[in-house]
């Protein structure tokens, strides 16, 4: 391996992608748990860090209205449109140090290692770190993402978090104008392309021994709470054919939810939360509660199995004589990475791993909300035994440099693209 | 009526045993939750009113080396065998006002009212208040009349309430004397029998339209916890057949304990507590904890049913990749009511109710630690929906007036047996 030619596998910029990855860690508001939420001291600690970092790698660096750290370096042209590379920067309470953080730091190792050669493209590329992401703080998923693409459209500045903050409160507080937040928006015609790296957060790629692949789709997601009311009573006194125990039904349902999604391909669906009232031993449960989590890239497949789920729900409930409440706390749309983009990252993927497999992402990722805006397109890297959200996640240096080299050889197939076809604006542009 | 006639129905009798119940409500250590536990102030403050209620209604009183409180109305002949009423005067938190307590007050009035008349009977009456049955503060339950039963045997000094505080310093603080616990232990020749009216805590004399009936047994009990580990992972990242969801698995095996409960005559399992960790919506559960509570008053059938129920959650372990273990943490055998006395106890009832339903009792009571030291019967009185350990619970006056008298009724006849044949003792003495 030539330590001096950058374009061949680089063991330098795998070790330092990790190594910063290693220095992040440590922005984060407990020691011994990696936790750093929106707008806190420690994303202040981070961006200030990135800020740095994107600088050292020859970009020009702002804060936008909303927290995002932003890193632009120019194209041959100035101000030619901008293919921007991306993920973000805050954590899940307790998370891992690869989530998000791993597809902004690559991308900056990318970006890095142009500057060094002073090689510019014929396009910009910007690189955004988003602040907000996992929405741990106030509840709000893809809160700076979403602030990129809509502005202020449905921006919740009055959400609040545990401790009665609101989000206006805290973006002042942070040394932010609450008032400026539409600014963070970019218009159509200033983005070519979105490509986020990723780690998996799933068994597969590991499963397959593969280091990277292409995403084909983001997952619709649908998140519904369910009560169940029975009668609670005495655990010995009660018999069986009188009793109206909301756990019996509940996990019937649970069966349920399991039985519906293993036969379907595409969709999956978890009971991950569950209470009971009164939860004591010899008490039977009267209430229930519990939550679901249902997703596909198939939106048809997802509405039809809410609706199988609920009506089994209904039924099982009336032969039990219980009673059922359902709220829909969520519905995403799935949405499919732009097919030119997708050819351009799977050729790159090929080349480096001799694998066709493309997986859909079954996790939200800000790749869908940047879709509303540009092409958009992702990279999974395989992270161990698929864990994520969590201090066991990991990934192998080999893999990211396989995914190092996968993100610039894109850089460089769209900029070959963009070439030999000057006239033509590269991928399906939406304006 | 005839308000004169105490052997008739007599309306004051029922209405001073239900101001009792609420006089003893007011014994709470929170004024908006019925909670008195073993030796707390509480307990004293209901010890003392018990001792003058008792010293009211012409009865020796004094209180035992563990607290309970002991009233004796002599027999004709002093010294004589004593036939024992009573039940427990401790709360579950937050539980209801009739609970043990109704058993206790309607033994007292019944020796009230031949107090009141001078009636003395060929044996002594003792009424038993049994200061910790629900054993909510030390989890230790029927500790009190297992202390009348077997002394020091087994009796719990080291157990730890939730402060750290001991039975023993509690004793101690209590102005009791942990080194005379023993002094509680009564002998077999003392007792002639124990009668133990409660209300049923289950719906059936509701659902019969009757007062009360005798109980013909004690059920069994087995109480486990049982804990099932998969693996956590993202709820959208891990497809269905790599899933090992500790939920899903533990849906499965709670639908067999209602399964194999509710094709079996007396049996019955309740799964009352179940935790899940990590209990994130969108993060498959990795671990799952629950308990199950199981009683037959046929040993046999409960001892089979446990074993099918973990034969069957290992196959549903073993199938899903799940780890299993469990713990058995109580295993109580069934008692069966002395047949001679339950005569009795059916003869009254049926002459009052013109039934002749008999109940099981599901419920642990007095009267089954009592039933090693002397034959011993229950009668159970309708509460209203069944419910009980709650502040819902409630009786009417009128089925109050029914127990009564059924009680009144058994000691009566329990006389005229010894009258009639006095060389015969009565009932099956095992001494």
């Amino acid at each position: 391996m030539n330590q001096d030619n950058r374009n061949l596998p680089n063991t330098s910029s795998s070790v330092r992608i990790l190594s910063w990855c290693d220095e992040l860690r440590t922005f984060s508001s407990d020691p011994d748990a990696y936790t750093r939420l929106y707008l806190t001291p420690e994303h202040r600690k981070a961006a200030d860090w990135i800020k740095s970092t994107m600088t050292g790698a020859g970009m020009a660096v702002r804060e936008d209205a909303v927290g995002n750290i932003v890193g632009r370096y120019e194209a041959i042209k100035p101000e030619s449109r901008a293919v921007v590379l991306g993920s973000h920067f805050d954590t899940v309470p307790d998370g891992g140090r690869y989530d998000g953080i791993i597809g902004v730091m690559t991308a900056i190792e990318c970006v890095a290692s142009l500057n060094e050669t002073g090689r510019r493209l014929p396009f910009a590329i910007e690189v955004y770190a988003f602040a907000d992401e996992e929405g741990a703080r106030f509840t709000t998923g893809f809160l700076a993402s979403s602030a990129v693409v809509e502005g202020v459209v449905n921006f919740p500045f009055k959400r609040l978090d545990a401790n009665g903050i609101s989000v206006s409160q805290a973006l002042h507080s942070y040394g932010l104008d609450p008032e400026k937040v539409g600014e963070a928006k970019r218009q159509k015609n200033e983005f070519l392309a979105f490509i986020e790296l990723h780690i998996e957060q799933g068994p597969v790629l590991e499963n397959q021994d593969l280091s990277i692949c292409p995403v084909t789709s983001i997952t619709g997601q649908t998140r519904m709470q369910v009560s169940v009311s029975g009668q609670a009573g005495h655990a010995g006194t009660v018999p069986m054919h009188m009793r109206r125990d909301a756990l019996a039904g509940a996990a019937q349902m649970i069966c349920n939810v399991e039985e519906i999604c293993k036969h379907k391909n595409n969709l999956v669906g978890t009971v991950g939360t569950l209470s009971i009232s009164p939860g004591v031993l010899n008490v039977i449960p009267g209430d229930v509660v519990f939550g679901i989590d249902l997703r596909s890239e198939d939106d048809d497949i997802r509405h039809s199995a809410t609706n199988s789920l609920l009506e089994r729900f209904q039924s099982i409930a009336d032969e039990r004589k219980l009673k059922l409440s359902k709220a829909v706390m969520q519905t995403t749309p799935a949405v499919s990475c732009d097919p030119a983009l997708m050819d351009i990252i799977s050729q790159a993927c090929f080349e480096l791993t001799g694998s066709n497999l493309t997986l859909n992402s079954g996790a939200g990722h800000d790749a869908a909300i940047m879709s509303q805006l540009c092409p958009a397109g992702m990279i999974f890297m395989r992270c161990k035994n698929g864990i994520s959200h969590h201090p066991a996640e990991s990934i192998r240096e080999n893999d990211v440099k396989v995914a190092y080299l996968a993100l610039k050889d894109i850089l460089e197939r769209l900029a070959r693209d963009w070439r030999t076809e000057p006239s033509r604006k590269p991928l399906n542009d939406t304006e």
